[in-house]
């Protein structure tokens, strides 16, 4: 009655049948071609960078591909993990080398110049090609960044299986390019704070899939973990402990580190609102400072927002934020502005009595503060970052160049746009990776997530950056992210609430066509986004399981009609 | 205008405010007497072990308790981390040993032998009391059980800094014991697979907490993991992959890890219904193996149940699970039984068959099918458990023993309870871990968790295990859990899922007073959880974070209306 056999027959037909096309590759690439044909790694595999002066950052990235095609060892996501591969590898060719190249006339510099070029003005794309007789791969680019991202992809195509490494879909020739410059992550290091380690372990995850730019939310009022050398006491006074702060190294290792990976970095510090913390160090400078009940004056506790209506007070954050600013290779940064709360300035002594004598309004003053803080950025050759509230619920003169990062509601892109200007899609109703882990604040037990319910990666994917635009606004969308704030996280689950989730809008905004292209389909995705999940594990990451692995060996059976 | 200290007057005086009282606890104490006098560990501190022949698990769990005390350098949670509390300790005596002995007369059994007696008839109980003048501390119990629930208190009574371990509650006296007999929690090792150091991890966990059941849920319908010696080949071809198995020997180790820690280990084979993989080795009892659309033969992928109407599929069943039975050291074990679908049998041949043959319903043959397996392990002396639905949907002859699991709803104890069965509290409208996750079958991009929202601990904490019941039902209640079904879970967000929250459940069982007594507060609850999470990440694990950092060292200054 028993069967005797590992993995039986039918599991040989559900093999066979997979649409294993494209299964390995994410995000999955503009234009892709591939064949039918086994073809292995040879053993002594080799990259031959044909890059005059190559340098130092690309000698390392292809030292890292290296690894990762030596050590994934990825089992193909059928059911016996490739135990049915082996016949079609029997007479294949082995794969001896990949040459890098850049086109011709292209300049050479390091990945981590080209990475940290103002957005718009990058070059990713690449061709790959890898024949199916063995001869070698290639890989061409206009830049070192567009090898790294060739890079990327060559690392994705290959499983393991009873020693041999291996793709079954020889030849493949891939041409490709992001739909949008501006593919991020955002993390909130303030909430809770991240050691160094699971910073620099996340900006390696993000590099698998693409994502090229990090938005370290790195203060808001509940810590001050970052170190400025002009102003000490902020971090001695406002970061959880001493152990727990960014100090001026650990940043320059970080960007370091996110740039060679073809990862721009920007930091963010929240001003006006979002400040409670600095009033652990300038009292004067702060409104509302812990007030309770924290509710009037804040949406979540603590109360405390910086008295922008003071000059000094504006002084001060100009000079914090260039300060800052001046030690970051981004040309981007951003002063926030989300959630500023009014009610906080209305019996506040100090902000009420400046405004008396000025004769300005509320909104005149943050004007003032805004102009102030701005200049001192723009001063600096850097672009400012807002969040939406600071165009479309406050009237400020802002740089037609200021970037804004829509945040309530995916619905609120058109009138940013309508102002014309540039924006950024992280639209808490897709892409806010913290909701739906239920209400965070003490005794409220019957209470729920302020943005349930929690966004899955197939929520997130049907996200439309365009939507609802016309278009004639379209080339004002750079792209898109999503984002991790930490009321409810910390590095014990960072990885898992995070990945492969955070892949969706890598995806959406490398993949989607320019306008009028055909949309993204989840049930094409999931088996994808399985086989970056599984390769993710391989790596040392923790990411969250999608399904039971019983769907993951056999795409299609657990979707929803199957 | 800087201020230069590190931690100011501000931060010192909330520190001085804090309800100290009970905040390291977790379960609080039946009745606990603390003072306010500073007492430090002496550096030569240890532990007497005053037990004639004491068994060795006993001295092994002494040794564990002596390693967290030194290695655990938990800082308290208040702003500083007790930075503040170095001069309450200048003229501090030094403890220097806790004394465990057993009550005069008392049998010495060990750990092991204990925590696997009948449910309602072990004895886990105990006394500490630690002076203020340095004398020796004491603990004493009826049983080496209770000293091991006496040994995991003391070591929570601990802070750590600048090189002392400390007290600030001395004079401590606690006599405890736990309101009901069965605290669980239940993890599903078939949707998707753990590793033995993740299942070792977790037992550690709970014994933290004074959980004392481990409801494995071991096999379903996506996976077989479990190596039975009898029927090798369900493992062979049902495992995800020769690596993902419990070997024998793999189910000794964590059994007897599990009894060392004070926990038995309830171990679930579900019958007749998720059982798909079942069929991977035996297709002739397995109805709608696989068969599409999954939907109309079970609640999630795979389609596939035990024929149990077939006289062959009953004996082969009650055979496998009295072999598996035997091999365990627990008096229970589960047969599951929930979400039979009958759709699944109306067009199964051998199934119509064999009722017309017979002449029995369905509801006939479910019960022969029970009879037989439940028979086969009352005659190995276990105890059955069963899902609700055995009790509540079928009408099934079953032992006035059987223990019963609720999990619907918590509106359902009272209709088990009306039938006369023991029952634990597994309610999914508290207690399951997995909901809120948004829905994860492939193709349903707009679809929600199906227990939406996300069970908060504060939500599974307002749990009352007595509701609805009359007064003479509430001896039924032995207990209850919470529980992890792993369909988006495995081994990378464990952890974090499951803890702190399942400490919620493991407090209501322990200290929740026997009818009439206070209810647990969630307000007073909270600080002593961040107390307990802390702990555990000091201990390696990872819990996730409850609030931002800021709030954990504040008491309450998070709360809703604080």
């Amino acid at each position: 009655m028993a069967r005797s056999s590992t993995f039986g027959l039918l599991a040989f037909l559900i093999g066979c049948l997979l649409p294993s096309g494209v299964l390995s590759l994410w995000p999955i690439p503009t234009a892709l071609e591939t064949g039918t044909t086994g073809l292995k790694l040879a053993p002594y595999f080799n990259y031959e960078i044909d890059v005059q002066g190559a340098p130092a950052d690309l000698i390392e990235a292809v030292a890292q591909a290296k690894y990762y095609l030596e050590t994934d060892k990825l089992g193909r996501l059928v059911v016996g993990r490739g135990v049915n591969d082996t016949a079609a590898l029997t007479n294949a060719k082995s794969l001896s080398s990949l040459k890098l190249s850049l086109t011709q006339g292209a300049a050479v510099e390091s990945i981590s110049t080209e990475a940290v070029k103002a957005i718009g003005t990058r070059s990713e794309e690449y061709t790959l090609t890898i024949p199916e007789d063995g001869s070698a791969a290639t890989l061409t680019a206009n830049s070192t960044l567009g090898l790294y991202r060739g890079l990327t992809t060559f690392g994705q195509l290959w499983y393991y299986y009873g020693g041999e490494t291996y793709t079954l879909l020889a030849p493949i020739a891939i041409t490709d390019a992001p739909a949008y410059p501006f593919r991020g992550l955002a993390l909130d290091t303030s909430r809770n704070f991240y050691p160094l380690e699971d910073l620099l372990r996340t900006l390696d995850a993000m590099s698998w899939v693409k994502i090229n730019t990090f938005h370290w939310h790195v203060t808001d009022s509940q810590s001050f973990p970052l170190e400025v050398a002009q102003y000490p006491e902020l971090a001695m006074n406002g970061a959880y402990s001493p152990e727990e702060t960014y100090s001026a190294s650990d940043v320059q290792y970080i960007v370091a580190y996110a740039n060679a990976r073809g990862i721009d970095v920007l930091l963010e510090i929240d001003t006006p609102g979002h400040t409670a913390i600095i009033g652990e160090t300038y009292p004067d400078y702060v409104a509302c400072f812990y007030e309770s009940p924290w509710a009037t004056y804040a949406n979540e506790p603590p109360a405390g927002q910086l008295r922008f209506a003071l000059p000094e007070v504006a002084n001060f954050t100009a000079s914090l934020l260039a300060d800052v600013a001046k030690t970051m290779t981004s040309t981007m940064f951003s002063t926030g502005g989300d959630e500023l709360n009014t009610a906080c300035y209305t019996n506040d002594y100090p902000t009420q009595q400046e405004l008396n004598a000025t004769g300005m309004t509320l909104n005149d003053a943050l004007n003032t503060f805004t102009m102030t803080t701005h200049g001192a950025l723009l001063a600096e050759g850097k672009t400012p970052v807002v969040w939406e509230e600071m165009v479309l619920d406050w009237n400020l003169t802002l740089s037609n160049e200021t970037i804004v990062m829509v945040w309530i509601s995916s619905e609120d892109a058109l009138a940013v746009a309508d102002k014309g200007y540039r924006l950024v899609q992280v639209p808490s109703n897709y892409f806010y990776l913290d909701c739906g882990a239920g209400e965070w604040l003490g005794d409220d037990p019957t209470g729920n997530s302020w943005c349930d319910p929690f966004k899955t990666w197939s929520n997130a994917y049907t996200f439309d950056p365009l939507a609802n635009l016309t278009e004639s606004q379209y080339e004002l969308v750079l792209g898109g992210q999503q984002a991790l704030w930490s009321e409810q996280s910390g590095p014990q689950n960072l990885d898992p609430i995070v990945w492969p989730r955070a892949a969706s809008s890598a995806e959406i905004f490398w993949s989607a066509k320019q306008p009028g292209g055909a949309a993204l389909n989840v049930t094409e995705a999931l088996p994808r986004l399985h086989d970056i999940r599984y390769r993710m594990v391989q790596r040392g990451l923790m990411p969250i399981q999608l399904q039971p692995q019983w769907c993951a060996l056999r795409p299609d059976a657990c979707d929803l009609y199957a």
